[in-house]
């Protein structure tokens, strides 16, 4: 029974690069922090030590650096496909070639046109893949979104064995540090107003839902986002639930009116769904 | 030759509390991450095992919470003021207590009174400590406050010794993760509103200065705090200088008009002063 | 076109769990981190709101406690057997259930019985899934690996585009900070002795290889593993490549005979590759 | 009424290297990760944005790689040595110097001379200042000792307040993550095998103590390091307390005979204290 090998892929990661655009007083500014990777049948380099197929990841991140200088990207998704459309007509023996991208969110300070600040401790991301028969798969989303909601979250009516001894509430904090990424059915977008668009959409749900569970409100914001943008065939959505438990002050002679609570890291719930369309014709 | 305790403080830290005001239909939500502290004579604990003047660390993270319960502090320096005042008044072994507290930027999120998103990535942050014979000092500032300048940085005529290869430059992005502190010169303050005025200070001068150094711009927005709040004794400046270093991409047939750089996190720059007033009468 | 809810999972993740042994004057300790899902048809909770069919993630954290007290486990594989059992014998709803541990390594301090540090830095995992038709997947690695070879390390031949500028070595430096996972072919194992065995020859390979490349040794080091284990059917490793950098020195007037480095962080390569036996009967 | 520069330093922070001895076939490895820095009268930097008495912290990373080529220093606190007595020379302007350096415990793989693993997850520590004036402080220490008593710790006979609901104890956990540092009386000494007795004394100590507190522990190790090595002045210990929280099993019908904990990160208690010689001559 041999051994053989399976699955596989390298690259460069946390390639960080800052490209500052000078077009007349106003300057701006992108941060992107850059993974690529190569896999296909790489398997002489694995057993016999032959490197003659391998692009150096030094390559690749040099790649990085050159490609940001030459490009007039309108987006990261932009620079993502192109990224990923070089390293596939430049390296025959890939099957595939895929970056993924993690901005920081600069933003001007307030009545100056060069210097900033962060915008905010959300991080946009994008992931590009390209296979050799052509096929792009673009996908944008973000991380660490902290969401909190102080009023119409309940949890009541869920299953008890002998083990469940949590009580019932109408009325729970209901905080959550999301992670969202969604799947465009096209390649040549606008992919920062789409971008806007989802993430309003998802916000604002969250914001307004009259929830009965994580999953639910979970649902319903995918599903806005779903409804009012067509460009996109499914959105994918990590909301882990941070507890904030309320605390018990009744040995202090204090009442607590849902208004004293610890905010918890761990243990945390973890409750993640893709929502799509039926008709999907971008099925990983 | 004897052994002895030298100087030393017991507490409790990461005390986490979350106050919900529902004040109406609109609620207001404070995040808070406490630290106690108490010093004094404990020598017969540590020496002795004798635990009869050791409030427990358990204890102090209930007064958090009790406390944040009753009070109707205007701000996160109220609060700890009050935490200090109890501290002192029921531990009369020792002889200070103190408080840092560092609060979570929650803001609402448009248009809804009772679902919140982080603001930033800065927290804020003070620090009060009160002696049994009723000296407060109390501090404020932040943490994580990121700021970049695309122009107006400059860096030369810098000594020169054999190992020294830097070149000199007139024009560099200046980044930089900075962290302040100032103190206050009473304790009856809108601490909200002087936070304000001082954080404003410090960000617009960063962004207007003509760099010649780090230094150079640190004593600037600390001496613009000073000169526009006279409720403060000094201000702390902590600004790590983030180099981006210009790529060269003459290797690959391409100028680079400072428009591609490297962010990297090390090794940094560490840059740090305090600037006060001559007749400084808070002086530690 | 309908919306509908994709793949789905929920649970409770970080759920520490610290078990003592305290059968006769010496006790053992055992840490774990336990993260627990459940995956199935979950839709009427998504979509319409209906808690009926949701166990409380708080009681997946309660069980997880409870069967600590109660189980006998020899391993945390055994114990994450245990888990998912009770998982889906007590929720009907559920396709799957899954469980993954991350555990301390705690180990005694020379000479004394019960007191404890720290073994290394390096983490064991485990994670086991049980389908409702009865399937156990067992898998075992560890995470955060530190490894470096100061000899036998080249890396030259490689592919050359006009981006290219790494200039080959016979002699580099070869740093790792390696995750390994490896799947079982079984679930009635002596899993501690097993993966004693594994990592040895893991370990032992990664030294005693003459690389040509992460990509070579990567290689090496799984096959190696299933050379001499058979009750596992692969072997997934991740081999980021922590560059050394040569500091040049010359600017200094000294030479640098592979003996002065800069240790990096990022960039950094990425590796990544399962190898397997040809008639693997538990591919994913 | 003036503004004026306070105190202040600058210098370079997260200098990593890395030093391969390749002495005959046996290879050592040394990685440090160095911060220097200067302070004195550097008035006319910040207030003028006169540079000529900056030295670029880009030289002072410099500096670190050429001495660490050079230097034959039997120890990381003798290239402290070595380093603050080069910036003070070179650096006339300069009040102090200081350098703090932390190494990575890399060990070699049983069996082979050129291939390491990391030891422990415990890093140590130096810091070594120079006056003009001549005085050397060399001081030393660790950072991350994860220690764990399972006997012989009893917490009780504390304070009540009218806030504490702590229940004594004569059999808890004791964990901590300790910090340490230890300031030698001269600067001709054997640091490493120094280090070894004193951490041996700390740790012994630690479980072998029939501990009533965490601050009698403290002290017992600081005091037992002061006994058994006299070339060090005074030992500083920060011991937090990592509560171990017994988990209430009854409602699930079982007991809980100290068996099964949950570990915690926060809140915790913080306990610290320097532990010194009556005639101590080396007070800071």
């Amino acid at each position: 029974m041999a051994i053989v090998l399976g699955e596989n892929r390298y690259g460069k990661s946390r390639v960080r690069v800052m490209k500052v655009q000078r077009e007349g007083a106003r300057h701006e500014v992108f941060e992107w922090n850059v993974e690529v990777w190569l896999a296909g049948d790489f398997r002489s380099c694995f057993e016999d030590g032959d490197n003659s197929c391998i692009l150096p990841t030094d390559t690749m991140k040099n790649t990085v650096y050159s490609l940001a200088r030459d490009c007039s990207a309108a987006s990261m998704e932009d620079f993502g496909i192109e990224l990923v459309s070089h390293f596939i007509e430049t390296n025959s023996h890939a099957d595939s070639a895929g970056v993924r991208i993690v901005s920081t969110p600069w933003k001007h300070i307030d009545g100056f046109s060069d210097a900033f600040t962060h915008a905010s401790d959300k991080y946009d991301t994008t992931a590009v893949t390209l296979s050799r028969d052509g096929l792009h798969s673009v996908s944008s989303g973000f991380e660490k979104l902290w969401l909190l909601k102080t009023a119409k979250s309940a949890f009541a009516g869920y299953m008890n064995d002998r083990l469940t001894t949590l009580r019932e509430t109408q009325d729970r904090l209901f905080g959550t540090l999301a992670t969202g990424e969604w799947r465009y059915t096209g390649t040549d977008l606008d992919y920062n107003a789409l971008r806007r668009r989802i993430e309003s959409a998802l916000v604002t749900t969250f914001a307004a839902h009259d929830s009965l569970s994580v999953q639910q409100t979970l649902y319903a914001m995918a599903r806005a986002a779903l409804d009012q943008v067509n460009e996109i065939a499914d959105v994918h959505l990590q909301m882990p639930n941070k507890h904030c438990n309320l605390v018990d002050l009744a040995p202090f002679g204090q009442d607590n009116p849902n208004e004293i609570f610890v905010p918890t890291d761990e243990p945390h719930g973890s409750i993640e769904a893709r929502v799509g369309r039926t008709d999907d014709r971008w099925k990983e």
